[in-house]
């Protein structure tokens, strides 16, 4: 509850966070499935809020592009929730998976129909809406993220996408096997070739901090007043935040930090707390279920010691 | 956020609520795996609202006693985690399971660690620490939850606990299955008999709903001052609520409802909202998942109407 | 044991077999997965037996083509076996899956490596060999079971196999997901082409009993004198056959019947008994798990009405 | 096919096997989960072969007893075939499991009935058979293989017994499970206790090889004349041993060595040639799967070297 904390001083809250992650560093490890990230500089830390009235505060490498890799989803989530609606529960459901993020288990078990639009099988029916609706799908949604940040040249990085689409034989999997129960409805080198891209989307943590910002301020962009989404489904895309945003660890997540949040295995972590702001975090290495190991603890800190969180 | 939003028509909004649910019932089906509990007259319905300062807001049969089945795992946790502390998450883990809550599948692929203390196999290890710690573990856990409620003459039905202990083989196989691995240290059948009385307390929603308004305020119980446990292990046990408190439905109830609840077999649901108030809900049908049918909506409808959920 | 049956009367027997069977026709299921194969009448019903030395005995639709479908997986080992000896065991085992014959689900847990080559995903490890070894696969596969067959002219029918590639997307998958554990080497389109096409030769029933003859006689070709594998493989692939060659029927195959024996789902189903005889029964109606009903029950009558099985 | 080899000369061949095994000694791991069982010698190796008019040929250790442990699963299943006949299939499947012999995943997915009654599992339905029939199970066991065997005075030995009784809890969690379905009529600590006798009974190989001969034998035991099960039943029995006896590895065992057998844990194997013998070795280190590892090496060579096996 905020509000017994009106003035939060963020700059040395997250100065400490800094100290504090230090340790950290050299603990996790750096995704190598795709050669592109294998390159990243794993002891580099940053983090940035952005307050619904503007105000911006960083640390660290809070200003270094990253590959948002999977925080895509809860982009490419909200456009193709703008596309069909609620329509889109039909094929892709709202609830946690209990397992790894690109198992194909539960799959079968389940008709092709995926537990939620944040695990990879989800996300690739997401992007199938978005092939539907749009010539170029990964273009939609980088002009869609560049009015949410507000940052009107990010673009996603071919070389990554390229590197991703080399090595997608389990997503290809994932989408011939929805396409087998009807789930999916383009082809899927298409659906794969969009997803990789908007997977290689380029952004920083301020950039991230300001694109979540929406879901902070009630469905409304705040930096163009545009409304995004409604109030009601602002709620509850975070609510399928916190209960699915961060793998397999969900519910760790939200015992420690608390908020909605949204990871990838490039080592960002975006979340936000309701009325107040947008938060991101970024550290490339990763604990074992693909969420970054200085960023969680760096969001546990600031939700500790800022004393915010939903609960 | 409740910030805008002062004060809410509570008589009037759980007056709208009780004429809203009045077209499910007859929708759900009434619990039917324990004699006793099929006993029970399906189209009841009752609802209760007890905010911090001591307000009750009661509609239908908010004064009939139900057997609280489930629901008494979120204070049998509370017990065990004031008892052991965050040595209890070495033998229960905090994830949803993406599995029915009588699922054996997981425990074998995890090792005999159930994925959270809200499923049948987490509540028995709950309920192991307990008899490890109490010599009449069921006792204890009923006058903790008297102190809770401020009902000092609570207590369980004799009857429903033989009738579920009669046919309680799957918990049996677990509890078993779980000393394989060894994570019961007391014999099986103590725990299995300690489980079901606890499960069969009998309580109506005004006493649970006070019985939960600690967890609104803090960790500390508003009606007599005593601290239960520290403001922060009443956060992550709401985190756990949501996360995991209503089954394999868990994350669709986040979306709809977005508050902290714990559901039973019973037909209640306790939840609550972080700074504010306790409310139950109790409607005897089910969904397939096994929580309330009319119950969930009338939550859903709550945080509809009166604007306040966490997100 | 066949010491004691030296003159067997098979035109009496399977006479009185094609009578017997009259009664199943029209209680399974015509395979309608590929539209082609939906086509096929249902009440057929043809049944072979082809002794060591050459006498040729059938009953009924015998000299029907029909697609041979997963009988192909048969000669598809045979002839990879021939190409790289028990490195294959490397890529595919050779245990009963206990799971439907076009599961991900073990693929998962166990790394890539099907269970054994006649479940869908072990028959494309073992295209997939084919593919690396010969320019045009299906064709070395065609000239393969003309060599055995004695029939010269046998061809795959294109518009079965462009039918079942059209509708192939589960096997895809499985494609893709063994690509991504490194258990697929040249590219999924060409395993697949190649594997469509050689399910969709065709033969008859007298074809292929005396195709499989080859088993029964210690690994040579009876009709052309041939070595085609050791009499140790002959041997243990007829052991592959019993144990896996009936999809998830295979131990109530082996328990009625008691012959090594591979079916399809054209119908089809070949076996034989190891020193005297090749046999083959189609009837293109299933039963849920895939094989021929009145084939199965056909063969069960044979072995009992001729005292002739393994065992 | 044993046509062509009618003098084998199982001395000499057993002698060779002897020899050959030695380098296998120490290579696999005693069975340790039962710590009476732990206590055997690891290095001892014994076999016997007993054809049909009486010759018994011997090498090693093949007079020291040993504890049968699942081999006795195949004496229930006789016994139990006895009792109820073909009615004990609506109970127990005849599929082999694809998973190891204690799992409780199939048995949930398939509602309480066990793939087959060489599993755990599918042991305990067969011994809550013989607990509804027998007021003293496992002496009507014992009984029932002293004249199997010939051996008058053979029994189980209680302190393995009550070891393996202390450790039982994963058989217990089946039985509660089973019972969960309907599938388990006696209380689950008879079972247990029963199940634990006649996996406690102490034979030698060649009292073993004796009491399986019966199999090779159309279902006569050749010792006494008696009829112990039909000449189908025999055969049926035996297709169930080559399909499911020896755990998750039938499928290697059967491709490698070709006969029907039944292993245990305590490092017996038995098996016969229909028409010809019965067979057992006895070698206390096992391989992963649970199987004896020198005596299924001896049982391939055996029938490798005196060119007998079933295919």
């Amino acid at each position: 509850m905020s509000q017994s904390a009106p003035d939060h001083d963020y700059p040395t809250v997250l100065a400490q966070i800094r100290t504090e992650i230090q340790p950290l560093l050299g603990q996790g490890r750096v995704a190598s499935y795709i050669p592109e990230l294998a390159k990243v500089r794993g002891d580099q830390f940053g983090m940035a809020v952005v307050t619904l009235d503007g105000e911006v505060c960083t640390c660290g490498d809070a200003r270094v592009p990253f590959s948002i890799q999977s925080v895509s989803k809860l982009f490419a989530l909200t456009l193709a929730y703008q596309c069909v609606g609620d329509a889109l529960w039909q094929r892709v459901g709202r609830e946690p998976s209990g397992n790894p993020f690109n198992s194909l288990v539960q799959l079968e078990s389940e008709q092709g129909k995926p537990r939620n639009p944040f695990i990879n099988a989800g996300a690739l029916v997401v992007t199938d809406v978005l092939c539907t609706r749009f010539v170029n799908p990964e273009t939609a949604l980088v002009e869609f993220v560049r009015r949410l940040s507000g940052h009107a040249t990010l673009q996603y990085d071919d070389r990554v996408a390229r590197s991703e689409m080399a090595t997608a034989e389990r997503n290809r999997a994932m989408g011939h096997f929805m396409r087998s129960f009807g789930n999916l409805h383009n082809p899927v080198d298409e659906v794969i070739a969009a997803y990789c891209r908007h997977c290689a989307i380029r952004m920083d943590a301020v950039d991230l901090a300001r694109a979540v910002a929406f879901l902070a301020h009630g469905g409304v962009n705040p930096w163009n007043g545009e409304r995004v989404v409604s109030a009601s489904t602002a709620k509850r895309l975070s609510a399928l935040m916190l209960t699915c945003g961060t793998y397999d660890a969900a519910g760790d997540f939200a015992f420690r930090v608390g908020i909605p949040a949204k990871s990838g295995v490039g080592g960002g972590i975006v979340g936000h707390i309701p009325g107040q702001l947008g938060v991101c975090v970024w550290s490339p290495e990763l604990e074992p279920s693909g969420n970054s190991l200085a960023g969680s603890y760096a969001l546990e800190r600031f939700t500790t010691l800022t004393g915010q969180s939903l609960f």
